[in-house]
């Protein structure tokens, strides 16, 4: 399989995790996206690297005001007194108090939604990078398919995550969202429909608020039942898509310690509302983090589980984009994406 | 001046101030009060002890969910795994996910505004405690208005403070709105119109929150500007008020370094605004934080300033009560509130 990656990721190297009070160290680590390269490599991927693409295709999906704070911010919090050596929010807007921000201290609270997306000197840099990623990959899908070729795939190897990214908000990890970049580079190439797929632990909330209002991309997301899991405040069931999108966000909330078995075959079902969309293309919101050893653990996912998935989805025939989302450190982490990516090869050979 | 107090604030003693993404020791601390305390007796003051009223006044002012998240939250927290030995939020709802929280974790980020509003132990007695010193001087007041005396005063030494806590959100250090739950309570014992002036550097934006839509009650605010202080979302000049509230709400923001002069000649223009309302009574949101050597330092008020704060805000004359809002340990703060007060009773004499 072609497996698309950078170094340049390393850049953003995130330090604070805040969680429930206290302070601990970002899960989101440069050595997540070598040891992902790694067991790529050895499993005799082809590895190409991403080229350059500038801001222009995250401008597509995301807001001018919060792409400028994630490219200008750090200088702005740097001219604060007193100020910790990563950018986070302290105050948010929200329901009760709106006005739009004015101080850098304002732009955290207004555009990172949690705790868990520090902004440090190299984030704007590694964001890009991995959107680079992402568009990379879509372009060589889209090259296939303008050549014929309906059943290419590739793997974007992408870190920093995206999924969690909203057009004008970072949040658990993610800034720019890169499988919602692929699906508009996929768009804006031809493809009239296109499907992302969120298999990641978590819900894809910001992936669902991106499309939430569009019928020309379709959002399914299995996780976590955000009534006990983050994101908490969406990813219910019931929010299916409004307006143009109404149908079209489909949310699959699963309990916890959701097994193997349980999981492929609500995937099964996920697959089926995919092909009644009739996508184009598939984005596969690929992250590993419904292992059973993943240290945010919340579903029991074995690495044979992992390998019938991308089975499973191979199967469903589509020009398939797999984009790397979360998934953090253990020693299951490289098998379970080598296990992925050969059980999705061994149903398109 | 009778003075209102409690023992009972001390229960509530916060540990963390996370701000700028370093975590420091919160300034609210139960000292503040005692050095207030101090300071009044000193005075010459008459100390009176608050009496209990459970939680039917705030009641008239807040959220149900809210306040059982107040009350119960800490128990639903402590049966997390890992969990600090303080609620602090690390997830936002607002503009883009707002489901209803469900789970404890949710509840803090849609409860809690910010980091400067900790929850431990003993937060829910000590809020409410705070609360009894603010109802119990609004009933003296009303005892008296009763009984024909319009000028009434006295002073609450309510700890936390409340101002910035809204109907249904804490933040900055507050949990339950004293001033408002003071105003209300006037209102329910039969003062028809009440006005709120809040002289503490930050903008009273629960208060503002509280009352926007309503035209019973005029809150008014002196504060350092939101562009670039805390609480950042609220406190512009062009907040005016919705609906009957509209016309009922005024901003005063203030430039870095507002002096004496400055800080008094807005007060003056505060009070003509306050009077073409024709309040049946006055409640003064106390922030004594305005001053020179506060720690959260914004403003230069000196402690002859506050006399004449005091001196101003006795003359318009009004049924009056003082609320305390912030104000933080320097070595000015015992003198700044017996200048306060002072000169508030030097011009009611
Ligand atoms: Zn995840
Ligand atoms: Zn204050």
């Amino acid at each position: 399989m072609r497996v698309v990656y950078t170094e340049g990721h390393a850049a953003h190297a995130p330090k604070r995790f805040i969680m429930r009070g206290e302070i601990g160290q970002s899960p989101e680590k440069p050595e997540r996206a070598e040891i992902l390269l790694t067991a790529a490599r050895e499993a005799g991927h082809e590895l190409i690297a991403a080229k350059p693409h500038g801001v222009g295709p995250a401008a597509r999906i995301h807001d001018g005001g919060y792409l400028d704070f994630l490219e200008n911010g750090w200088a702005r919090w740097c001219e604060l007194p007193n100020h910790a050596d990563e950018i986070i929010p302290n105050v948010h807007s929200g329901r009760n108090m709106h006005q739009p921000p004015q101080h850098v201290v304002a732009e955290a609270g207004h555009y990172q939604a949690d705790t868990a997306c520090p902004i440090g000197p190299g984030t704007w840099e590694g964001a890009l990078a991995s959107s680079d990623v992402a568009v990379t990959a879509a372009d060589l899908l889209c090259d296939d398919i303008e050549a014929g070729d309906r059943g290419a795939y590739l793997y974007a190897l992408c870190r920093p995550p995206g999924h969690h990214a909203y057009a004008d908000q970072a949040g658990g990890f993610c800034f720019l969202n890169n499988s919602a970049i692929a699906a508009q580079r996929l768009r804006d190439r031809g493809a009239a429909k296109v499907a992302i797929l969120d298999v990641d632990v978590h819900h894809g909330n910001g992936t669902q608020g991106i499309f939430y209002t569009r019928g020309d991309v379709l959002t399914v997301s299995l996780h976590g039942d955000p009534a006990v899991y983050y994101p908490f405040f969406t990813g219910f069931a019931h929010e299916t898509g409004e307006g143009a999108g109404a149908g079209a966000n489909i949310n699959y909330p699963l309990p916890k310690d959701t097994s193997d078995e349980a999981y492929l075959a609500i995937l099964e079902d996920a697959l089926e509302t995919v092909a009644t969309f009739k996508p184009d293309a598939l984005v596969v919101a690929l992250g590993l983090d419904a292992s059973e050893a993943d240290p945010l653990a919340f579903c029991k996912i074995t690495t044979d589980g992992f390998r019938r998935m991308g089975q499973v989805i191979a199967g469903a025939g589509y020009p398939s984009l797999l984009v790397q989302e979360g998934g953090y450190i253990s020693d299951q982490l490289g098998a379970n994406l080598a296990a992925f990516l050969a059980g999705f090869e061994g149903n398109r050979a």
